[in-house]
């Protein structure tokens, strides 16, 4: 079909976990993507930016972005309790994991790129959002998103238009991953694991929340586990 | 008076110029300061930080932030015509100004104002915007500033409370200066040059925009420069 030939950019949010992996499934389907990464100082940060590297490569990403930051960590150390410190220099060598909640974390990381989709002159931006993971997160909400599409209306050029997609935004982990599974997604390549970089530990927050999902979904999980407990 | 016992907490946004500085004086009328720079990559970085520090000091904030980024180098580069480009590792070397306009650059660095201020606990956040600067740049309007706060509403916590001021927005340069004046603004401490670390050069826009309201205001600015011509 001549519309693969004009296929427009999309830039996707891209950690390397399943839910992303999953939207980009989504948005190559319309779209070349322009892969957008963030090492924010996460423990896992290498792993992650491999899975990053295989998923832009499987997807045949026509750009991608890894964009450093120190600013979550920086922020998730300031806390009210220390309010007489004086901030100066960040030590980026530190790997530890910001120890508080960063509000409006996705709001930041979501201006990234904006300005980069702009500047490349990508119409969409693709975030693997999931309102159910909100809890006492507001930046996670459908609404937010929707303001912030009505923030970029007045804050870019009027010829531009740029609309950010959340298309998992309702589903639940099981959802996504039958919707993976139907779009040949490659969980192979994702990683989720907060705890190693070598096998999934199985345990920590994140693997757990995947293991249930893929055993609601009835589906092995491709990556190796320590350890696979049952979830359900 | 016990309303200077129970002072709140002010985010100010501060470059080290001028609009930051008469910012800082106004919101310094009613708050106590919590002062957020920014440093990225721009040629006069140490120049403006020392004014930071500067102005700090002479505020008497009681707590300060210098985030470091090298997002608005590394999309600056990243163009259109680079399409095909993989931007990969950033050279946090480089003291180069982005040869390119940065969309939605201050959408980026409000976001981090606000994911400070609300670890923090501050309920207002300064920036030195002036409409008249906008020229081609959306995300200087008053309409941005509006919708930025919307955004704030559904994307923090229920309990917070947060709020963008723009005390400058609808100001020219010369009123700017006259409102410095009458606040006994610490120009002397503040850094505009976008050229020069040691002796303003006076040539340059910044330097052309800041002495043109220097001169419409009838004031002499306390800053040394190179030369001073008259832009009347």
């Amino acid at each position: 079909m001549s519309q693969n030939l004009t296929k427009k950019f999309a830039v996707v949010l891209a950690s390397g976990g399943m839910d992303s992996c999953v939207t980009a499934s989504i948005a190559s389907q319309k779209y070349e993507l322009a892969m957008l990464h963030l090492n924010y100082g996460q423990r896992t940060e290498n792993r992650e930016l491999k899975a990053f590297n295989d998923l832009a490569e499987y997807f045949n990403a026509k750009i991608k972005l890894i964009l450093d930051t120190d600013l979550f960590r920086r922020i998730g150390n300031s806390s009210l309790t220390d309010l007489k410190m004086v901030v100066t220099e960040a030590d980026l060598k530190s790997k530890e994991i910001p120890s508080s909640y960063v509000p409006f974390r996705n709001a930041n990381i979501l201006s990234m790129a904006v300005s980069w989709a702009e500047t490349i002159g990508a119409k969409k931006i693709f975030i693997g959002a999931v309102e159910e993971d909100a809890s006492g997160y507001p930046d996670c909400r459908k609404i937010f998103y929707e303001k912030f599409n009505e923030l970029i209306k007045v804050g870019t050029k009027p010829s531009t238009e740029i609309k950010i997609e959340t298309p998992l935004i309702s589903m639940k982990k099981y959802e996504i991953i039958k919707k993976g599974i139907e779009l040949n997604s490659p969980f192979h390549l994702t990683w989720s694991c907060y705890k190693n970089e070598e096998t999934a530990c199985g345990v920590c927050d994140s693997c757990a929340l995947r293991l249930r999902g893929f055993q609601q979904a009835g589906v092995v999980d491709p990556i190796p586990y320590k350890t696979q407990p049952n979830y359900l």
